[in-house]
C-alpha cells in the first residue's frame, strides 16, 4: 500500500499479560479517539470466510481483534485508494474507520476470529450501504 | 441459591448465527440498562484459574462472555448473601453488577475464557477494594 485513506487511524492499545489471564484495553470515554458511544457488539468470522462489503454514512467504527487474526480491506471510492490492515492479539491496535469508507474483512487464521466494534451510533440499517463480496463497483481481487 | 442480591440484573442478549460468522450484541446507548459509558475492556481467565475478589464503590459493571465459560460469584457483605451466575455463548446474557458488591470469577471450561466489561466509569484504582481469593472476610469455599 503506497497511499493512505484520510481519517483511518491505528491506535496502539495495552494488552497486559497475567498469570491467571490477560487484560485487553478497548476504549475509554477520555481517550483521544473517543467520538461518542452508540453501540458495542462482536462480529465473528470463521476460518476461510469473509464479511462485507459495507459502507456507513454516519457510523465511526472502532475495531479490535482480541482473538484470532483478521485482515480488513478499506476502500475509498472517490480516490480509488485501498488500504489493508491486519489485526490480532499479537499486534493489538484499535482501527478507527470514519463514515464513507467501504470495508470488508477476512479471517487470516485457523480459528474463528473475533472483532469488537465500538461504534459511535447504534446499529441503523438505513445508514449503511452493502455490496456483495464480488461486485462490479469495488475492483478488489480476494486472495 | 435461595436469595438474590438487590440490583443484580440478567438481560438476555441476541446471539445471531450466520454462515460466515456470528454477531453478539453487548450494549446500546438506548438500552434499558444503559448507565453511561466510562470504559470497555476484556479480561481473560485461563483454564483452572480465578480472578478476584474486587468491590467497586462507583463502577457499575456490565459483563458478557462471548467465548468460553465463566462462573461469577457475587457477595453482598452487609446481608451475607452469595449469588452465582454462569455465563457463556450458549447462555448469552448481560450480567449487571452495581457498586458495592464483591465479585470474583472462575474459568469453568477447558479453554481460556473471555469476559467483556462495559463499565459506567473509566478504570480508577482508588474506587475499588481488593481481597485475595482466600481471605477471612468472605466465607466462600472455592471448588
Amino acid at each position: 500500500m503506497d497511499k493512505m485513506i484520510a481519517g483511518i487511524e491505528m491506535t496502539p492499545l495495552k494488552h497486559i499479560r497475567g498469570d491467571a489471564g490477560d487484560i485487553f484495553h478497548i476504549m475509554r470515554s477520555d481517550a483521544a479517539g473517543f467520538k461518542g458511544f452508540g453501540e458495542v457488539y462482536i462480529s465473528t468470522v470463521k476460518p476461510g470466510n469473509r464479511k462485507g462489503w459495507k459502507r456507513h454514512t454516519k457510523m465511526t467504527l472502532n475495531l479490535v481483534v482480541p482473538f484470532g487474526k483478521i485482515r480488513f480491506v478499506l476502500y475509498e471510492q472517490q480516490t480509488g485508494i485501498f488500504q489493508e490492515v491486519v489485526l490480532s492479539p499479537e499486534d493489538y491496535h484499535r482501527l478507527t474507520v470514519p463514515p464513507g469508507i467501504w470495508m470488508a474483512f477476512q479471517n487470516e487464521g485457523t480459528e474463528e476470529s473475533f472483532l469488537i466494534n465500538f461504534a459511535s451510533i447504534p446499529h441503523d440499517p438505513t445508514e449503511a450501504e452493502t455490496l456483495q463480496l464480488d461486485n462490479t463497483v469495488i475492483p478488489y481481487a480476494w486472495s
